[in-house]
């Protein structure tokens, strides 16, 4: 399960050692951390340990809770407009793999930091036939250049950390041990700004994005 | 006219010898080159031979047929729109000049391959008079940054293949001989992708181009 | 005050050699300047002298005349919206610090050069408390890759020239002294283009950004 650290006003929320999949018990974890985060004004790092950043959408609970998929896709959906906004600086620390909604979560950040020598970053959206929604696809062309955004959401391709940042996935990358550290240090300074006003700012600048993501999606057909 | 070769999925439409300019004929052949491509679920290269590309609109026949100019106007937006959502991966070969609507054709595909050497990318649409319709500049900057867009779009500069690869008019140069099949094996992976899901994936992240493009236009003044 | 010189089509506009901060008076001389540039189809540098392009809005002005503010703000992104979508070719020669409505100036160019070694760009918004308006964040988004939009509108970070050229605040650096004749140089092939066809191209590309600056802001509520 998610857990919060704080150094000196920049708050470290450990997403998992596992897969760190978006279980309901996982999103009402984190958003309880991103409470507190705001709460104090805080800096924000995420990141996982082991393996992986995160691995998107828990595709078990999925299948075991069917009638349940259109509350779920709100709240993940919720989760991505919260941080594209979240009043307080953001980073995302990908130590490993982030693939799907992980890799989305973690474009929602303002910045990104990726361990260099392992882990890919991957949109598998086309290989799964399951298509971007509006809302994330327009989170992931706000975020990325127009090549970028292309060559990750058209072709599935896994990106490690140095193609990553050659193409503009992430801002940095950072070797194993120091992608947390480097990712701290690069919003340390950040931390404490208004968040009145820097709430305000984030929400002119993505507010048509994060309204996309919080809009109800067409039922589907009978 | 256009012919089309398949090589393992991989089809290359040829878009001829000479300037390539958008003829009805050359466009209708262009898009039963494109159904066949679409029923294949193959992955596509455009490219010509000799010196150019594309050449773009066709004039002389637009001087002949000047009462046809609205119809003629959006067949061509017709085949961008198509070619910017083709349900299958595509690249465009870029082995020489690429002129206005031709250079309009190679930005609709997922990726560009420019010859280094020779050719010219360019839009010389403000030294000729003919302002970027609604859905050609939208097509533009939905693909390239805004420092690229602005440099290509309000210069008539015409971009050799290198400097055409440092702005992000292209995404990668190849030396003569090698450009087409250096296109061909960066979508040869990505060929038998689900078309459904390719389709719905490059609807949704270029819909609102695709319906400027076919967008009707607004009627002559008298 | 603004003073204007040309030079064999190239207009250089001298924004000041103090803080050339938008008075109204100043608004008005370099609006002045601006019909001249237009009237003979010229192309347009932008630059101060001394340690300043421009600090942006006039501050000590406001505080003085608090009733007039929504009016000013009316002014400030009329000309904004006119730099924008000015029928000439633009660039701004950014001599010194840019910060605030001064760095969204030029950000409204067509091109920016700036001094490598001394002043900052720099958008304080974020450290002052005064959120961008929906115009002038549509204004710097337009123009400026996601990454580097995220990057000067969140965190209030002051960049030297050769981090505003690396993150593509501005396209190119030089040396002091440089600055403007470089910036002249840019532009100088592109003097004489047919206005009209650059001015219908410019407004369909930010159409819908100048429109945006150009909407009465709400009324403050009561």
């Amino acid at each position: 399960m998610p857990a919060l650290h704080e150094d000196d006003g920049v708050f470290t929320l450990d997403l998992g050692d596992d897969e760190n999949r978006f279980s309901p018990d996982w999103l009402q974890a984190v958003n309880t951390s991103l409470d507190t985060v705001v709460e104090a004004s805080g800096a924000l790092v995420t990141t996982g340990h082991g393996k992986c950043y995160s691995n998107g959408l828990d595709l078990e609970w999925i299948v075991r809770h069917p009638e349940e998929l259109p509350s779920y896709r709100t709240e993940v959906q919720e989760l991505l407009a919260r941080v594209l906004t979240l009043p307080v600086p953001t980073v995302a620390a990908v130590n490993g793999h982030a693939f799907g909604a992980g890799a989305m979560l973690a474009v929602a950040h303002d910045f990104r930091v990726m361990r260099a020598d392992r882990g890919f970053f991957c949109f598998p959206e086309v290989d799964i036939d399951v298509p971007f929604t509006p809302g994330m696809a327009a989170l992931i062309q706000h975020k990325l250049t127009p090549a970028a955004a292309i060559a990750s959401m058209t072709t599935g391709r896994r990106f490690g950390g140095t193609q990553a940042r050659e193409l503009g996935l992430v801002d940095e990358t950072a070797a194993e041990g120091a992608v947390a550290s480097n990712a701290a240090e690069l919003v340390r300074p950040l931390a404490g700004k208004n968040r009145d006003t820097l709430g305000t700012i984030k929400t002119t600048v993505f507010g048509a994005t994060a309204a996309l993501l919080r809009a109800a999606e067409p039922a589907a057909q009978p």
